[in-house]
């Protein structure tokens, strides 16, 4: 038996609302042996997502995770121990690992990380993770981006949100942001090399995309939705595309959410709405992480981690996607 | 100078909710003399799509109809003069020839019918028109139904449903209506072969739907919006396709139509939603034609007509679309 303690966050209530600390028990056990066939892994960091939040709410395209179980979420960690010919000691590992100190694992689900010099272990949980892959195959095989054509970004300065401005500019688009604070609004114009970006809170969305969008709107990356959507929609060009990547600004409602007010846009303008999950692209990972790579080496594109430290900070930490308070990919380092 | 009279009713409001007679000016005028180029067409039938409602009240996919207009409207008409070489005296045309007597063109946008022998002239504005073409493109082009898939019709009994439904049996899915009346259902199901048919004026359509959808839905002819489109989209299967046609639902709302309510599912579901509208697909009649016709002689489609009878009633049948009192295709007979 060892003696080392596992520090957990279970769910113990369905969110209403904003998350509370309430609706997950910090609990404490001894970090268990493991049987033939399993590893024990420390976990190193842990990924917030919006979709965090889905899974604590309701059977989506994950069942939602039951009440008393400790809190899903992807992670990095470390294999301390292995009893599993995959998988062996010192092994950096990344999968659902959860929100906890210490993960058993049989394995399944679990990728070990190649060792790639120069690029610290946090890039996985961003441009080289399902960030990476979100952005990649979310633009590119649903929106279908030409050069010359205008893309419009939501929720810019997010770690998905970031990586698509950005192949959008490598694919020759026009593209511009919409983020919640004049620094995000720099970051991405001047770091990032959007043409434009547009700050939700202090502007008119829609008056400020028909200024920055003179051509009207080719492709839509959509994380947001609600008011936001409504105001592309009003200026989507003819056979327009809506990627549904996210719509986190109905996440946190406690009253059903109505759809875009523009929804006859679709059909006036035949524009395409398609919804997309990553994980439908996980058997196509390598090719995209192949011409990320390259555009990283290459300088063409940037990534960011927020970091925020302990293990014990992870639910509040989650509200910050909800808050708009991360720029860039928001990670708890245990 | 003819000695003829015209009669026409004129655009003079925009509309706000229902069509108001009041919105339409009932006008006389000679019927003028054709020129060189123009021909004379005195109009037998006129065609009344929910579009129509559009046209009068806003820019949409075509520009507003101006006040003080003869109201845009599809019809067929005969050809008394013909200063046109391409036009004789005789021949039958259809086209956007208003809502008024007589018409003079100069033969842009509009087809003289073939003879076909036993195939009446109404024909040509139900399953021989837009209604067939937008039926056929937008189920096969966009819906993309398999054989074994399950298709759901919304406004099942109208013009464009009926013919659609019949379409989806023909390709081999499961098809269920929903249509505003137990005539209605009693029609598509007993007369048209669709599967199931639902009352949603009666039943609770999203009971109903899961009730004859054992499998979920696939593809859904969206031609209604609103709950009808929110029962649905609860239901759809992943990668599921909805074929944005018609709005109907919301045409006569005058307050803001919020989207709906269970547009994350298109998300969720990885679901496909795209705007249709038919005049993108005119260079393709002849296939439709050549198909639709072949499965009228085969016995596989029927399609019907639901004639008023002069053009003095043209405003207030329109709104029989809107009350959903028309079964099968709504004309007006001159």
């Amino acid at each position: 038996m060892t003696a080392k303690t596992n520090h957990q966050w279970r769910l113990v209530a369905r969110p209403v609302g904003l998350l509370k600390e309430s609706d997950f028990k910090w609990t404490e056990e001894p970090v268990p042996d493991i049987s033939d066939g399993q590893i024990l892994v420390r976990n190193l960091y842990i990924s917030l997502d919006p979709t965090n939040r889905m899974w604590a709410m309701a059977d989506t395209y994950l069942p939602a995770v039951p009440i008393g179980d400790v809190m899903r979420g992807g992670a990095i960690g470390i294999v301390e121990q292995s009893r599993n010919p995959k998988f062996k000691e010192g092994d950096h590992v990344q999968g659902l690992l959860g929100w906890q100190g210490y993960a058993v694992s049989d394995g399944k689900g679990l990728t070990v990380l190649p060792p790639m010099p120069g690029v610290p272990l946090t890039a996985f949980l961003g441009l080289f993770s399902h960030i990476g892959l979100t952005a990649y195959f979310g633009l590119l095989d649903i929106g279908k981006p030409q050069a010359g054509e205008t893309l419009v970004v939501s929720a810019a300065a997010g770690a998905v949100g970031s990586l698509v401005g950005q192949i959008g500019k490598i694919k020759g688009c026009r593209v511009v942001g919409i983020a919640g604070s004049d620094e995000k609004c720099q970051w991405i114009t001047q770091d990032l090399g959007f043409d434009a970006a547009i700050n939700y809170k202090t502007e008119d969305v829609r008056e400020s995309l028909k200024q920055h969008c003179p051509n009207g709107i080719d492709v839509d990356f959509e994380n947001v939705g609600g008011k936001i959507l409504d105001a592309i929609l009003s200026l989507i060009n003819l056979r327009a595309r809506i990627v549904l990547c996210g719509l986190i600004s109905g996440y946190n409602s406690t009253e059903p959410v109505p759809g875009p007010y523009n929804f006859s846009r679709i059909l006036v303008q035949r524009a395409r709405v398609e919804g997309f999950i990553v994980m439908d692209y996980y058997n196509r990972t390598m090719e995209a992480m192949t011409e990320l790579g390259k555009w990283l080496m290459e300088g063409k594109i940037k990534y960011r981690i927020d970091e925020v430290e302990g293990l014990e900070q992870t639910p509040r930490a989650l509200n910050r996607l909800f808050e708009g308070s991360n720029i860039g990919k928001l990670v708890v380092k245990i």
